[in-house]
C-alpha cells in the first residue's frame, strides 16, 4: 500500500486539532479535543487521538508518510524543539518532534502555526488559484500570526523565524506588547485588542451604545460582539471596528511594500466577520497606500478557515528538509497523566 | 574571446556611475559623470561613457556579456521600462533597457537601485561571507532604499516591487512622506531628514549648540555636520544623532522579524559615519528588540560602498530572466544633445 497520506496537527492553547490529509491538502478525516496542559499529557493525547482517528477512518499507519505539527510560539524547526511558547506554558525546550516521532514511528516536522496556516491557505485556500506565487497571510486571533509565501515557497529565514508581521513595529513608542516591544502590529490588530479598545471607549465616553447592554463577564465585549453591534448600526461599535480595520490595513500596506504579493489573506477568529472585515480593511488599505501607483495586492478572506494550520503542517512535513526521524522507535511514550478539574494535570502546574 | 565581463550602470539623480565588472563582482574599471537631464541625453551619455571607458580599459565589446542598470524609483523590471522615478523627472514610461540594448547591442536588465545595491553587497560586500544566505540592506541616503536577500536570491515579489522597507509604516499617523503615506520609515531614517530634525531642534530650543555656528545655506546642517558635531561632544547634535539611530533601529527590528536574516547591512551616504552609526543603531536595536530571545541578526556597515549598486546591477543582469534584448540593433541612437549651463538639455526642461 502506498504511503500517500499525512497527519496534520494544530496544537493550540485551547484546542488540539488533528486531521488525516491527502497529498493535495484535502482533509479526509479530522477531530478536535481540548489541548490540556503540559508536554507529557499533550503528547499522550496526540498519540491516542491519532490512533482513534485512524481507526475510525479505517486508515492504517502504513498509509501515513509523515506527521506535521503546527503550534504557536518560537520554534527551532530544524531541531524539532519548542523554544518559547506563550500560550503553552511548560513547553520551553521540549523536543516535540522527537517525542511524537518515537511514539508514532513516523518522521515528524513542526512549524509555527501562523506560517503553517499561510502555507495551507496558499495550497488549498484563498491563495490556491494559479498563477499566484506570492502571498502574505495575517492570522487575526488572540495574537497576530503570519506567514509569507514568495515564489511558491514558505519563507523561513535563517533560523525559521521569518514572516513575523505581528511583531513588526507600526507605531514607534506605541503601546507595550507582551513580547516586550512597543507598538507591535499585534497590539493594535489582534482580536483580543478589540476587547480592550471597546472597554476603553465605553469608559472614556458617556455616549449611548448598545455595547453597554452586554454582560461584561467572560471577556466581553469580544471582537464578535463589536462586529454584531456595529452591523446593527451602533455608532461606538462602528467606530471601534473601523479603527481595528485601519490598524489591520497598516499591516497590509507593509506586507504589500515588503513582499509585493498578488494576495494578502486575512484569517483567524476575526475573519469570521467575513465581508464586513474585508470591506473595512480594503478601504483603509487603499486610503493609506502610497499614491505612486494603485495597490496591486488583492485582499481576501481565508477559504481554508480553521483547517489551514493542520493542512499546512501536514503538507510542509512532506516537503521540508527539517523532518525529525527518531533514531529509536522502541522507547515507550508515557501514558497520559490524570487530568485535574481545570483540564491541566496537577504535576504540570 | 570569452564574453565574461559585464557592464554595470548606477544611474542616480546626480551622478552616473559606470563600471566594467567581472563574473565575481570585481570592478575592473569605472568612471563617474554628472547625470544630466532627460532620457535622450542620459542614454547618449551612457553610450558615450561606456565607449570611452572600454577604450581606456582596452576591453572590446565582444568581451561584454550583458549590461545591468540600477536606478531609483518604480520600475517594470520585466519590461525594462521606468514607471515612476522621483529623482529623474521626465523618465516615466521610458523603455530604458530597449534604448540601451539597441545602442550597445547587448542584452540589458534593470533593477531598482536599493535592490541592486543589496545584491551587490550580498555578493562582494558585507554579506559575502559564507554561510550567509539571508540579508537585508538599508541604503540611508536622500531616501531609504532597501533590498532583501532570502536563501541567496534577491526577493522580487510579484512585479519586482518587494523589499521596500523605506515605505513601510513605522509610525501610524506619523509625518507625511513624499509618497503620500504617513509615518514611512523613510520620513524618519533618511539622511535628508537629519537636516530637518536638526533645524527643528535648533528652532525649538535656545540651548547652546556648536551646530549654530554652521552656515545654514546649501542644505546645512547635513547628516555629516550632525555626525561631526556629535563626535565633538555637542549635546544637541548627539541627541539628534541618537534619535536618528533609534529610527534606523526600528527598520532593523522589523527587518529581523520579517525576514530573519543573518546580516542587516547599513549603506548609503549615512554609512560614512561608520562605527558611530553602527554603535548607535546596534544599541537601539538591542533595546527595542523583543525579549523573547536575543537578536540573532548581525548589523554591519556596507563594505561594497558606493560601488554596490553598479556591481549588483552588473551581476543581476547576468542572472535574471528579465533581460531585454532589443530585436533590432540597427536603429541608431540619437547623439547627445547640447547641455545647458545647469547640466540639463533645454528641450527637456
Amino acid at each position: 500500500m502506498v504511503s500517500d497520506l499525512r497527519i496534520g496537527i494544530d496544537l493550540g492553547g485551547t484546542n488540539l486539532k488533528i486531521g488525516i490529509v491527502d497529498l493535495y491538502g484535502n482533509v479526509i478525516h479530522k477531530t478536535s479535543v481540548p489541548t490540556g496542559c503540559g508536554p507529557d499529557f499533550v503528547v499522550g493525547s496526540i498519540v491516542a487521538t491519532v490512533n482513534t482517528l485512524m481507526k475510525r477512518a479505517g486508515v492504517g499507519m502504513n498509509q501515513i508518510a509523515t506527521v506535521g505539527i503546527a503550534l504557536p510560539g518560537l520554534l527551532s524547526t530544524r531541531k524539532g524543539v519548542v523554544i518559547r511558547c506563550a500560550n503553552l506554558p511548560g513547553w520551553d525546550g521540549v523536543p516535540l518532534c522527537d517525542l511524537i516521532s518515537k511514539a508514532l514511528r513516523k518522521p515528524v516536522a513542526m512549524e509555527n502555526d501562523g506560517r503553517a496556516a499561510a502555507f495551507g491557505e496558499y495550497r488549498v485556500g484563498a491563495g490556491r488559484t494559479s498563477p499566484i506565487r506570492n502571498m502574505v497571510m495575517l492570522t487575526l486571533g488572540t495574537g497576530v500570526g503570519s506567514g509569507i509565501i514568495l515564489d511558491g515557497r514558505l519563507v523561513q529565514g535563517h533560523a525559521g523565524r521569518a514572516g513575523e508581521f505581528g511583531h513588526s513595529i507600526v507605531k514607534l513608542g506605541g503601546e507595550l506588547c507582551g513580547c516586550g516591544q512597543k507598538g507591535c502590529l499585534e497590539v493594535y490588530a489582534a482580536a483580543s485588542r478589540v476587547h480592550n479598545r471597546a472597554l476603553r471607549a465605553l469608559e472614556n465616553s458617556s455616549a449611548e451604545s448598545s455595547l453597554r447592554s452586554i454582560d461584561f463577564r467572560h471577556g466581553a465585549p469580544t471582537s464578535s460582539d463589536v462586529v454584531e453591534h456595529a452591523l446593527s448600526g451602533d455608532p461606538l461599535a462602528m467606530q471601534i471596528w473601523d479603527e481595528t480595520c485601519r490598524y489591520i490595513a497598516v499591516g497590509c500596506v507593509n506586507a504589500a511594500h515588503l513582499t509585493d504579493p498578488e494576495v494578502i489573506v486575512l484569517g483567524g477568529g476575526m475573519a469570521a466577520a467575513g465581508d464586513f472585515l474585508l470591506r473595512g480593511v480594503t478601504r483603509h488599505f487603499r486610503e493609506q497606500y502610497w499614491n505612486v501607483e494603485l495597490p496591486r495586492a488583492d485582499i481576501r478572506i481565508t477559504e481554508a478557515g480553521n483547517d489551514a494550520g493542520l493542512i499546512g503542517a501536514a503538507l510542509l512535513a512532506g516537503e521540508v528538509s527539517s523532518v525529525t526521524m527518531a533514531n529509536q522507535f522502541t522507547e515507550n511514550i508515557k501514558a497520559p497523566v490524570v487530568v485535574s478539574l481545570n483540564g491541566c494535570p496537577t504535576e504540570n502546574l
